[in-house]
């Protein structure tokens, strides 16, 4: 019983602007160490037992070539490169993982994993990933649920239910991204872990699933597949059949729906979804390094391109970010608004800048 | 009875760093407006009555290149640009002007002044030193002295005493940068400004005082300058002489000893040394212009080289200035300090971003 990482990595990644962009999304730059995060995504299965060394990626297709590039580097050969002509959401792209597992190898179990996440405890990760494959052989789409750190508002949240197998329990419930209220609740009851989007299936039940409670994204997604254009290690999935999938994440198409849902929790090893500068501070080993000049500064995280210097003098809790041309300068607090800058940008036509 | 503007622009300008830099110190920068504030001090004289039109440039040697080229794209044709082989401080600077003065056009009175100043009014400048120009015809070397706005603890201070002609007075004293609460004395009494380091003088007059107060200075500086070397529009002060005038202000070596020394004030003429961001900030069109992005902030100064934009988010009262692979980050409080990055810079050996 072999564990088949299938990454995801067609995501745009806003809140990290300047660096992040939609020529080059985040999880393609070296946000945290000296690789890529996406290259410490694939990296994080080399050598591990009961992994598939040849993982699946599953992309939009203007990274075909930077995907490929990046996988050299680290020399990692790809089972199979995926690439979607338009992105259409996670419930499509389990489908398409199913599909093409089921097809391919269908003894393998499927990890459906973001390439844009961080964790600290790669081990740990690994062994949980483990412990909850019989609970996926069995039939269950197995969560992973992060042992909470602090009420956060912006994570969905699992609620655990009847223990299935050890740490693997039935889902009781979904929630939604909580008030400040409610996260403080579900952080006192011990019940409820973040939902980091991460699914352990067989290709069997997940089709299955699809098939029962989404079985238009199963039909068009698969469709999109079979007619797929090869093109060296490149599969482009056939743009009409795609282009009718339904838009929609596989927790909602799926996940809240199935009575095969399953959780593993608390898993504690140090994820984080890097999803904003203060976030990428928090764990990056390269933003508090030493290459900038500060001067009665206290609390900054700073990001700067090859060749940049960026010097602070008397500033508190800052995040700057230099990317050539491009400067961002932040709260650490207001980091997760960032977004805003794209937007503003898109709005005056700033493309270049982009 | 002409008025030859004499301008001094061999200074360095560390607090302006990354902008202003050895290379290319702050008053050969477009910071203010889209010209220079070498060129806007030129500009300033260009077609006022009274004014000679071919100013007198004193400078280092290694800027000698650049303000030939600034004064041609203004289209100012200079007398002469007379250029140091290392800084003397301003009493050399002052020698060199009157002899250079006493040889060429006697008649005329001099008028040194900085070329990295910011004047918002400049009719009422003008009109200052035109009304100043009959008591220097008499003998006395008139500075002026700025209305004060705060009580600025950064500037020496003028105090005025018996009046001379109009607004021009005997100096009672000079005196040096004063305590906060001195300072707050000084603005509340009325009768001190200033000191803006701007002189207006017969050639005679400061070649006596000088004569009297600073022979050496006087000497070696006119043996410089008689020795001086040129080459097509530049003059060369020879090396050796020059490197044995003593390094001493003008203030020091003739301002505060002569009994010749009056004051016109109050100038009430919005000047400004602009020797820090946060005093760019107040004066410039361009830092605070639209052509960066801000949500969510408030009272910020933005200074970037052309074809970088700058985005901040949840800021309030930071100075932010991209000037290519040299980035600023600091809080208009504090910018008086940037001259630490120079020398921490410097002790890191990081000659690349100085």
């Amino acid at each position: 019983m072999t564990i088949h990482p299938v990454i995801m990595c067609g995501g745009a990644g806003t809140r990290l602007w300047p660096v992040s962009n939609l020529a080059r999304p985040k999880q393609f730059h070296a946000l945290v160490s000296d690789k890529s995060v996406f290259q410490e995504t694939v990296l994080r299965f080399t050598g591990a037992e009961g992994f598939h060394q040849n993982p699946v990626i599953i992309s939009n297709a203007a990274y075909g070539n930077l995907i490929a590039r990046q996988l050299a580097e680290i020399g990692v050969v790809p089972a199979a490169i995926l690439l979607e002509p338009e992105g259409r959401n996670t419930a499509a792209v389990a489908a398409v993982a199913a599909r093409y597992l089921a097809d391919a190898l269908p003894e393998n179990l499927g990890l459906l994993v973001a390439s844009d996440h961080f964790i600290g405890r790669p081990d740990t990760f690994l062994a949980a990933v483990r412990a909850a494959a019989p609970a996926a052989r069995d039939g269950f789409i197995t969560t992973f649920g992060i042992a909470p750190s602090r009420p956060d508002t912006g994570f969905g949240y699992i609620q655990a239910g009847e223990t299935l197998d050890g740490q693997v329990a039935r889902v009781a419930a979904f929630r939604e991204k909580p008030d400040a209220e409610t996260a403080a609740a579900y952080l006192a009851s011990g019940a409820y872990s973040w939902n980091a989007g991460i699914f352990l299936f067989s290709p069997e039940t997940m089709l299955a699933e699809l098939a029962a409670y989404a079985p238009n994204i199963l039909a068009k997604s698969s469709e999109a597949l079979e007619r797929a254009y090869l093109d060296g290690a490149f599969r482009y999935l056939d743009a009409a059949a795609f282009a009718a999938v339904p838009s929609t994440s596989v927790d909602y198409a799926v996940m809240e729906r199935t009575r095969r849902a399953a959780v593993y929790a608390p898993l504690d090893c140090a994820w984080s979804d890097i999803g904003s500068w203060s976030m990428v501070g928090e764990v990056s080993s390269r933003a508090n390094s030493p290459a900038h000049i500060e001067i009665d500064c206290a609390g900054c995280t700073v990001h700067a391109a090859d060749g940049q210097l960026v010097a602070l003098v008397g500033v508190e809790g800052l995040i700057v970010v230099a990317d050539g041309n491009r400067i961002l300068v932040t709260r650490k607090d207001r980091s997760q608004d960032v977004g805003g800058v794209v937007k503003e940008l898109k709005s005056r036509g700033l493309k270049d800048f982009l």
